[in-house]
């Protein structure tokens, strides 16, 4: 049996609402989505596999996702990706949709699981399909949305396998800290001297920018692509190896990928094994640091220059920044003590401000617990919770079941949502044994609908 | 203990975002609720019992549900009535609430269930409510809320009572004929000969207004507030009688009351007891009729003239138009056969087409069953789902169990929601036991939710 590696679909617009929950904006728009129907030809009913889009194009997704590829032709499952409104190609108000509050205003996750409710009433309605168990897959945000999806539309969705779905990374409800103690232990268990030298970094970047000449020692050694030229530019380059280093615990897999971008395999052990002299101290620590940081901006030895301003150019940076300033609000701080990151505290009230700055919208911190729930969730069925250890979103990760069926799966040695991906001879033990529950499930749930008839 | 017969409250109000669901308006608005502390002053975390107002003031129901207001001191419980979005004092653009597509547009179900969960939100946060359960009730259209409240927000309501709900009068899930035919079977007990004379009386005024005498004649003999010209004006009145025939079925109590309209105990059978003689025909029927009629529009003898415009004059009939229009498009049709109406098809073009030309919106008739559910709803949890065999809406009611906690009661002897009304000695043993069961099942839901702490 031939899998396809990269999406072999076709890809289809469907004309849906801008607005699903009132009637004073009629406007409408396409949703793409691409569509496999090779294994479910013959078959009645057939299973629907629905990979519910998150934050960037769709491609993105069903490239990132071969664990449902691989499982598709034992189902007979029709397959498909729904790209997330706001994101890739699906703009409701073309390039105009980010433009105005007034055209951006309905990207919100409540209006995207409108639409993929849309969309699967319509592939129900198509003949032979009526009856189709559905089951959504995501990982990360999309594992949100499928998550959210079976919780919040039992009746059109018969279970969700959500990975690495952070549905409780919000106020009130984890410690802010935990993230970053997390992406801390996924460097310290590689070496316990490459966190130490990443915290000392810091304070050497301040004092050696902290005059012209060091500024443009930084700048040529490190041969950024904008030279530094103020302490804002030097904040700039701090947020991005923040980012860089938090993205490299995230994709921390066992094999060579490219999701967020090309990467060697097992990355931190490839990025510390530069961070091994504890007593590195000043230009010669940011010298080495540099060559730690290429692993992951220049695995492939093509970047003429460091740091772009994209850091994970497929992803919908545009589009995630809004939500996380409107609905998507997760507290995140650091202390520099238990973590390895420049301390910084959670204020709501700075963080609103400057949101308010860029969208004329007020954050809603409480928004999401309120609409999907965070506590009192034991009605919750039909989920996987998948959740690795490696994975600093796993700080918002469900890790207790929640009933019998809504289930969760702690996998000690997988980044973010490893499980999604297709099988690979590096896989451990855990990750293999986890995608194998999931299809243990998923069959469950649909001999479940499929009873009812 | 004295119970307050009207509602004894505070009347509040809440400031709350017209959209729940997107950020594009910012718009806010005042909702109002009516609230009872009298009997939680000494309890920490009591139960909150939450009318989920419906399609009028919110005095009406607070008034028409005394079976609340008879169990909350038992169990020591704030009482709130929230009125619903349009109603009554909560216009969210005030008297241009109904004057432009674009502010009506969030007159919908999902906005109010949002606006009842930022109560719900605000009570808990004051001191000593943090973990107070919350139990939702309603009746009709409000028991539709109340259900879609648990079924929606399970983490935030422990439980519903929802009374007289039709949750699947909807698109392809009823038959649209059977509203008509239990409404037809409560005159057929009351007196066999009742219908067969109601349904002979269409085409008698059909026959006797087909000219200006006949017009003249039944205007003056039936001493309509405005004579009848035209044959549309017939067609009114014929209306008319249908919505007041409806009415009295779903208000036959066995006890004289003012809900709809104020009305003797049991109203058909006073109503039918002027329709025996079988042989009646032509103006005689009609005078005997007009007789009957008066059971409904003058009980007070106060009345100088028949048919104001507006039969329900409590309910907020200009906002469930709308409401009718958009999502709870509910198909009804009649045959004059198996039932005692003029035969009228469904015919959704046409009525979409109405709709359109009164509000620019189309109708949307499967997005009731879309958002909440009509098939597939066994994992619907702690609901009674009550219906009153005398009720017409039980047509459309939930008449099975759902599930081990979402249970169907059939209560054979009530018509709409008389079990959300207060005790009365001509109550049936069949009522009576109904609301026992929906306090052993309050007290159930509560002790479920406060064993987690």
């Amino acid at each position: 049996m031939v899998l396809p590696k990269t999406c072999d679909c076709s890809t289809i617009n469907g004309e849906y609402q801008v607005d699903h929950f009132s009637f004073a904006v009629q406007d409408t728009f396409n949703l793409r989505y691409l569509i496999n129907d090779t294994w479910c030809k013959t078959v009645k009913n057939a299973p629907i596999f629905f990979y519910t889009g998150n934050e960037g194009r769709i491609e993105l997704f069903a490239e990132n996702t071969g664990f449902l590829w691989e499982i598709a032709p034992k189902f007979g499952a029709l397959v498909i990706f729904a790209e997330h409104r706001y994101y890739g190609e699906s703009l409701p108000y073309g390039n105009q949709s980010f433009a105005n509050p007034r055209y951006l205003g309905y990207l919100t996750s409540q209006q995207a699981l409108a639409d993929y409710v849309e969309l699967i009433g319509y592939l129900r309605s198509k003949e032979g399909f009526e009856f189709s168990p559905v089951i959504v897959f995501g990982g990360s945000y999309g594992g949100m949305l499928s998550a959210w999806m079976r919780i919040k539309y039992p009746h059109i969705v018969q279970g969700a396998i959500a990975a690495s779905a952070p549905i409780l990374q919000f106020t009130d409800i984890v410690e802010c800290d935990a993230f970053a103690r997390i992406a801390t232990s996924d460097y310290y268990v590689s070496n316990p001297t490459c966190p130490q030298l990443i915290r000392k970094a810091w304070k050497t970047i301040t004092e050696v920018t902290s005059n012209d000449e060091g500024k443009k020692w930084l700048s040529s050694n490190w041969k950024l692509c904008e030279p530094l030229k103020t302490e804002e530019d030097v904040q700039v380059l701090k947020d991005f190896l923040q980012e860089i280093y938090i993205n490299m615990a995230m994709v921390n897999y066992p094999y060579e990928t490219n999701f967020l971008a090309p990467l060697p395999a097992n990355p931190i052990n490839v990025f510390c094994q530069h961070l091994t002299n504890s007593s590195l101290t000043g230009k010669p620590l940011l010298s080495t640091l540099y060559r730690a940081i290429n692993v992951y901006t220049n695995y492939t030895g093509k970047a003429n220059c460091t740091f772009t301003k994209n850091t994970t150019p497929t992803l919908g940076d545009e589009g995630w920044d809004y939500q996380a300033c409107t609905e998507m609000v997760m507290p995140m701080c650091t202390d520099g003590t238990n973590d390895m990151f420049e301390p910084a505290t959670w204020n709501f009230d700075d963080y609103n401000n400057t949101c308010f700055k860029k969208y004329s919208v007020s954050s809603q911190p409480h928004l999401a617990c309120q609409q999907y729930g965070c506590k009192n969730l034991d009605t919750v069925t039909n989920i996987h919770f998948s959740n690795g250890l490696l994975d600093p979103w796993t700080s918002g990760g469900v890790l207790r079941n929640l009933s019998s069926s809504a289930t969760a799966i702690i996998i000690p040695d997988a980044a973010h949502h490893l499980d999604l991906r297709e099988s690979n001879s590096n896989d451990s033990y855990d990750v293999i044994l986890t995608r194998k529950f999931h299809q243990y499930s998923i069959k469950k749930w649909i001999a479940e609908y499929q009873r009812k008839f």
